[in-house]
């Protein structure tokens, strides 16, 4: 899979095999969980615990956020800290490499929340009858 | 659906209401289409015919093109004008909208080229069976 720092910024043709968007977009960091993103933005803050995970990402469920945690475990992007009390202390915390990724998408989570309300009227525009 | 330019930078705590990681990425701008993100990316250098997105994005099925393209088109991203040749000649061009979000999404897109190799080799290492 040629995908790593040696691709250069393409331009539309010639792409081809250097940039292979199934390798970027998804198998290495699997933004079509719609989870990896937020999860990683909330980490940015402070390590959290499995509960507080939970409770800022109000509607995941336990085993969604398992899952999820665990691919990012998986990557390097998070570190899991298992602390021997009764019931143990579970906490997830960003590895400086989950940190540079969280940082990269800051921009876009800042985009969305800016123009969110745009995109939404653009939607609605273009699904009014037409007149005139 | 409580998600626009009203929205605060969450703490880990106090999202709340404010932020719907499900909204913003899944139903505002949807990621989960592998293809949403590469072809932002490829429109940044210039207009695009079909068969020239299809050239860039090596492996997009026509369906899938077409499909993604009407949600970005619908979504005020990308406009599509149709001149009446024989055949129609049809080109996809990014909005100011569609350009600044292809800006937001630059710094991941920089951030996996260069950091990938990191990502695999970190899950190589966690694959691997444990030794010592």
């Amino acid at each position: 899979m040629a995908v790593g720092p040696q691709l250069q910024h393409p331009g539309a043709e010639g792409m081809g095999d250097a940039f292979h968007p199934e390798c970027v977009w998804r198998d290495v960091i699997d933004l079509s969980s719609r989870w990896t993103g937020p999860i990683l933005h909330v980490l940015r803050e402070r390590p959290l615990r499995f509960f507080e995970l939970q409770t800022a990402l109000e509607g995941i469920s336990d085993k969604m956020l398992s899952q999820t945690l665990r691919t990012l475990v998986r990557d390097g992007l998070v570190t899991r800290t298992v602390e021997p009390t009764t019931p143990p202390r579970v906490t997830y915390e960003l590895t400086t490499l989950g940190h540079s990724l969280a940082d990269s998408l800051a921009p876009f989570i800042a985009w969305v929340r800016r123009h969110a309300t745009d995109v939404l009227a653009a939607r609605r525009r273009h699904d009014e009858p037409q007149s005139g």
